[in-house]
């Protein structure tokens, strides 16, 4: 199984001891880790002719040519995960394969929100809170925006959260072990 | 053909006139408007067991049964759009059919990222910035994450974006109009 590795590791200063620790991590369960700056042959992206477009379509192509995709939503800059991985999530949600994904935080998407609005968060006399501007805040009591939570759950994955300590969040694999575990499973099951 | 309205709308505090607006726009060309919220007989939806999940399937089935999507990519609490846009865009596009995008900001991603960053954005001696954990910032010069820029673009579709008064750029539908007119014109070009 081939498993598309979404996050937005491909930002961090260690980017590539990070896809070589995952990938071991999924070599380990008898799976293909696929990380989206890996090499890719593919006509489309070659002929871009701008750079931003060229690496959109070679993560268009990486997703497509895999079975399966772990998210990395650990909030990223804001309450809510990196926009390219939830757009990833969103994109192979849609081709129907699974899916799964990993936070390591377990605190709420509503009170993530509140954190970040800090006094602009105002409580409503019917106990939802509204943003500064009149905007309502989510509270499903869920990781993320119902979205991201709804579909992974209704792909039928995990999505498994775990709090480590504030400065291992970028590097502290755990959580997405136990995905990679859970994707493998059936398919462990079954040999 | 059938429009779905994706955006961070069905917080505001007047979503039912904005949903309303929209539709009245979609309709001038042609067009019929879903807004998320819209009612759908689906029976996944109505069988799921929690409330999060009941929303996200009505939601996916709107979107499977619209020929095309519009994205509210007003940035939204943080540098980028709201998540669940995000997610519905990827989705789309997965499925091959037309999207668009509208933000009422030209401010760019990167300029976005340093002013939501404030001091802990720095500046390497190559030119790029990092954040105060050392993770990178993305500057093509583009809305928003590649992604997000790059998915319409690879469909062919518009990222539409301009200034409105702050105030105003929630409720401000010039964009918006735009976009659904760019959708509009090969099929009214052909009439």
């Amino acid at each position: 199984m081939r498993i598309y590795l979404a996050g937005p590791d491909v930002f961090l200063p260690n980017a590539g001891e990070i896809a070589a620790a995952k990938k071991d991590v999924c070599a380990r369960y008898g799976a293909i880790g696929v990380f989206p700056t890996d090499p890719i042959a593919d006509s489309a992206a070659d002929a871009a002719q701008e750079r931003f477009l060229e690496i959109y379509l070679r993560n268009e192509a990486h997703i497509r040519q895999c079975d399966a995709l772990i998210a990395n939503l650990t909030p990223f800059r804001g309450p809510s995960a990196d926009a390219g991985t939830v757009y990833e999530l969103g994109f192979m949600r849609a081709l129907g394969r699974p899916v799964a994904g990993y936070a390591n935080t377990t605190r709420h998407f509503a009170a993530r929100t509140r954190d970040f609005l800090g006094a602009a968060a105002q409580q409503r006399p019917d106990g939802g809170w509204v943003d500064g501007e009149g905007l309502s805040l989510e509270d499903f009591g869920r990781h993320d925006n119902l979205m991201i939570d709804g579909g992974i759950a209704a792909a039928g994955g995990s999505l498994i959260t775990r709090d480590v300590p504030e400065h291992l969040r970028w590097q502290d694999l755990g959580a997405f072990e136990a995905c990679v575990a859970t994707l493998m499973q059936p398919l462990r099951g079954a040999a």
